[in-house]
């Protein structure tokens, strides 16, 4: 049987002197790239050059939202009305999206960054405002989420399209959540248990939370790292067992 | 004979708890507004009440790109390459067609701000590069310069519709360009004097420098301020003498 | 019998073109003087002209740093560490006493802003990583919190001098805590009122909260708004009654 | 004969999660470290570690004051008057100095960033602003300027210490001042030559022009880099050198 999957990942997150992650070669592994828009990272100048990047080698290409915190990178939750949250969002759209004309390509997605995804995953009125956002601004637009979280729940209930994002490199809980960073069995270390448990996801839909329990999921897309040298031999790799387990890596939105 | 012109304003300029103008009022009586972007001035959520204020009065939507200057409000000149001013308006531009798309009304315009719109009067190739991203990311917005000026020329090159903007209290040197505000006659303080200027550029297409050079310019659209009470009242006033002189105020958009 | 009562405002707030509140104004009826630091509010230019101010209308001159959001006017809470707060905090301190040399005056006082406060008055860590940075920074300075609140039991833990600060048109909660802004009755509307439960904190050091459970308080200093036109007539009326009743108003630092 | 120099060196411009840089390396060369304060590079948690480090090596602390702008690493000009220039420096030096108080170490320095740095060497007004101000604020800093600039003019005449800055792998033109990054021969590429030219600098008190015009200049503090590997190299062999030389690499503020 073959199986098509959707490999993201966050770009174009240098700002003006500063960079951050090897875009130009994580671009040559994924098949989406999730672009800052120039409030928890990125500026003008990056989301230009990442765009054009990302059509050349035919990238899908989304806005990757965030908080207004450059220097929290994101990370820190912030305090936000729902309507803030919709106009936070709508914003960061279409900013991205004015690049994307620029560069003749069609925006392809929305995932929004760090603190906001996280509370987007568990958050019922978050989660609808970014969803709302995405359709107003372009309903075509595919919204990622935490596989089966709120963020899912509120894009399909407005009729988007939505891809169910799982993480390759972390454990989960047994409601599907992701186990926090603050725990020390979060991350999984062994590129061999990585890989055999995402392709497990792909195939069979399901992932084992740490305390055993089978958790039904969808795998739509996988969520990988590029800014560290270890990151991109662990994306080859990947790709290389993906292929030998008739696993193709293709844009979400060609298939989806 | 009838004579059919825009009146802009600078609008949405207030950020997070900060007040800048009389945005209700002034909507009452201009056709255009030009609002800021979240760069010199303005926030998602002073922009998203802005479009949907204007779109209530029937007024005419502009991106207002600036520098990203805010404790300058957008008058200081920035060293930027063309490349770098191309993506800044880019940013913007997509920025707030964004708030447009969610309230369903089309973007009309673009007005670079401040020292901007001042450096883009003048030079060919900061104009150029606004032209250009204009151009790129819609073509079918109507780009605002001063009368006669390089940005005017720029935008007709690459066959933007464009109008050609005028000031109802600066005065003019003999090429065309405002005097500048450091010369104590910049100003004209009377209501009389620059309602009867700015009929004679409507109907005449003329006005006079300061030395008395007489100059042939377009008055598409007349620039008006309405941050404090008495430009208010010089904006009803102007609106009066308008009408008695068979001058329809229309958004440019309806009629260029 | 005589009293000493010290009254703040905060000042300093405006940013850039941006202008909030009545500073000139205010500052003929006040005794000390929250300073903003470029953080939520206030900019270098604003901070030195303030500072100059105060200096000559005889005003105690505060720190008043705040969490890093300007668009949010520092009254979102952020997530931060203990550690970063210590940080934040003196970065700001040091910023508004290098204006304090340069006008040849003593920095005062330090009081947090908005969220900061808030957290500060209930969260054990924060405030002693507050107190902390104001010992650390300059010892002989006095710290505001709420009376009879975390930053102050942190404050004097340390030996700094502490002024206990409170509300003259807040309600309070029967654990000393001021009614959140959420509450219907957590705003005293009544003038009367107002002043009335203000001389009962000075000279019974006593108020009572929302349930009528008598809490004991120390009032040391009293905040009052100047933004808006009625709150200076408020204050100018605080300060009639107050000489009514024998007590003084003047900077903390002079009897404290 | 023996000599005595001053190597400094541009520390702490990370931000946030963005590092730039190898500070801990750097500073085990430098003898004193200019400190970035929060406007062109630089955060509170960054100055806080960069203070605390250098005062472990026994490297000088100095405040790096440069133009609020981030997004151009402050290396674009802006347009400021001369009051706002003292202001602008006046706050960065207090942030900066606060840590110090943190640290139980004095600030030795202060020395402006990018183009505040060059303007400030042919600009008279410029100058003063920036000299004023570090006297005003603490009259016992030592003020670090272009050999022979305006900057050093400027500081001397208000009896301010002034360390006459020269550049290792920079060439100059006749006037004294450095060729533009624009002109090709603008950096000098052999090491060598460059260690040769800097002894003659200490030593003989000349240099020489592009043209071959033989310039009077003195060389208190030499400024090297440290933000590459080869930069790095080029550090440690200067001290090298030195050493055979006779020349002793110190703090400015332990001889000047």
């Amino acid at each position: 049987m073959n199986y098509q999957v959707d490999l993201n990942s966050d770009l174009g997150e240098s700002f003006g002197a500063y960079t951050i992650g090897q875009d130009e070669q994580v671009l040559e592994f994924v098949s989406s790239a999730n672009v800052a828009c120039g409030y928890h990272a990125g500026d003008y100048n990056v989301m230009d050059k990442t765009v054009k990047l990302a059509k050349e080698k035919g990238v899908g290409i989304g806005a990757h939202p965030g908080f207004p915190d450059l220097a929290g990178f994101g990370r820190r939750k912030m305090e936000m009305t729902p309507g803030e949250v919709h106009r936070l969002v709508t914003y960061q759209i279409g900013a991205i999206e004015a690049f994307c004309r620029v560069h003749q390509v069609s925006l392809q997605h929305v995932k929004p960054h760090g603190a906001l995804f996280n509370i987007a995953s568990v958050d019922t009125k978050t989660a609808e405002a970014i969803a709302e956002a995405v359709y107003d601004v372009n309903p075509s637009l595919i919204l990622f989420g935490l596989a089966g979280g709120e963020l899912i729940t509120a894009g399909k209930r407005l009729g988007l399209r939505c891809a169910n994002e799982v993480f390759a490199d972390r454990t989960y809980l047994p409601d599907g959540t992701l186990t926090p960073r603050s725990n020390p069995e979060a991350l999984i270390h062994s590129t061999e248990e990585a890989v055999e448990r995402v392709i497990k996801m792909i195939t069979k839909k399901q992932t084992e939370a740490l305390d055993g329990t089978v958790i039904d999921l969808e795998a739509d897309t996988i969520c990988v790292h590029g800014d560290k040298p270890e990151a991109l031999e662990f994306v080859k790799h990947v790709r290389k067992v993906f292929s030998e387990n008739n696993i193709t890596v293709q844009p979400i939105g060609e298939w989806k």
